[in-house]
């Protein structure tokens, strides 16, 4: 009979709980698009830490936020009651650096109609992201670079038909009165 | 030289075990979609149990089924010839309730073009599904509730210009006759 | 105090290695897409052995090409600079067949808009892919089989409005004058 030595062991070890790191990085960016896209902002705070950092270049989407109080902010108002919004995150390429810090590169398709704008937006970006593990042993977002490989912007001339919308209920409320379609500032 | 000790091994096993199992139910919902967009009525029996449910909320689709056979001419009636059908399951939040069950939650997409019916459909949703490991030791669906984000649906005016549609020639044919568009009945 | 013997400790291993393999395996499709649709030839090269073979059935794109030079050839081509282009692999069913050589199935969905050809195409695909490891630890594709679901091309009348187009400055500069659709030719 062989004996495993406490070597090898530590090595299996190391190796389950990095696939095991990766599984987890991989759900909170998962839960960060499923609450985006439902404007579920009580659930998506637990996927940032207090100092996140935001870049988003490229297209008409184009700023930096920092905090999470500040994403938050963004998230509401990001998904509110007259649109519909999809983002799907593709294609993890999770890196550990170490047993408490990740990158990830994400492909990302994004589709968004906004009615009270009037403006369709589609496209596809990456993200680059930093995860940490803090103390309480959880995977979060403390940096995200959003970086765009192609968009469309159209005007909405025809309203679609629209014949279920989550956010219809469940999304911010805009105040009344024209809202400036995004455009590019560069 | 250290040796693990018995209750270290079995812990180790676990943990490979819940990474196997997470994989493989994700392969059986792989599966589940792509057996329904190519109408693969035989292959697709395998991933549900005998006594799985459905239920599909919001929408233009709303119904519930229960029991294989059903959910079996579900799919042989809902990927027809005479359409063009994609769904993809993204995001997949799977958690493991015991050894034998388990939970899922899944974003997907889909793209249905009717031309019988003349209705584009496309949308987003949520998937909750519970799986069981069955005495074979193979996962399958045992319950699937299918819940609405947005959804948008067009008569179709001018035929799009299909070249290519793999259900044309392995799809089911639908009977001569006008079919009635999708509708909300709520 | 149990100890595993030698037997369990190499099952246990092998059950960790089939795990990092797949996900392994997975990365190099991810930064196939990645480096396809960014014409990152560089980058690419590195995902196929030298004697890769693609076969493309189904559709408006047909062809069969052989080795990476030629394959280079056709990512530099493929991504030029008046287009935007999207290819997204969804659901990775993946099969390791021994230590070296593993096959998979992937879900495609993809979105083209060729401005120069006035051509857009839409649609999703299958593709079966042989991948072996080499000498170097690395996974790479020796064979990729795509095979259409389901496609759509349609004239583009219209330019849309494209508000970002990474290809637009990093991919290959097309040379003057018209040049033709992809037609079906069977």
């Amino acid at each position: 009979m062989e004996v495993s030595d406490g070597n090898d062991w530590q090595a299996l070890a190391k190796r389950i709980q990095r696939l095991e790191d990766i599984e987890a990085i991989k759900r909170v960016k998962y839960k960060y698009f499923r609450c985006f896209d439902t404007a579920n902002v009580a659930e998506i705070a637990d996927v940032f830490t207090e100092d996140v950092v935001l870049t988003v270049v490229g297209g008409v989407y184009k700023f930096e936020l920092s905090g999470r109080d500040n994403y938050l902010a963004m998230v509401r108002d990001g998904a509110h009651a007259e649109m519909v919004t999809q983002h799907n995150g593709h294609h993890p390429e999770i890196d550990l650096e170490d047993d408490r810090t990740a990158r990830g590169l994400w492909y990302l398709s994004d589709y968004v109609q906004e009615f009270r704008r009037k403006q369709h937006i589609m496209g596809s970006a990456f993200y680059r992201d930093t995860y940490v593990k803090e103390r309480d042993g959880k995977w979060r977002i403390q940096r995200s670079e959003f970086e765009r490989v192609w968009e469309i912007s159209e005007t909405i001339v025809e309203m679609p038909n629209v014949t279920f919308s989550y956010l219809a209920t469940h999304g911010h409320r805009l105040p009344p009165g024209d809202v400036a379609q995004f455009k590019r500032d560069d």
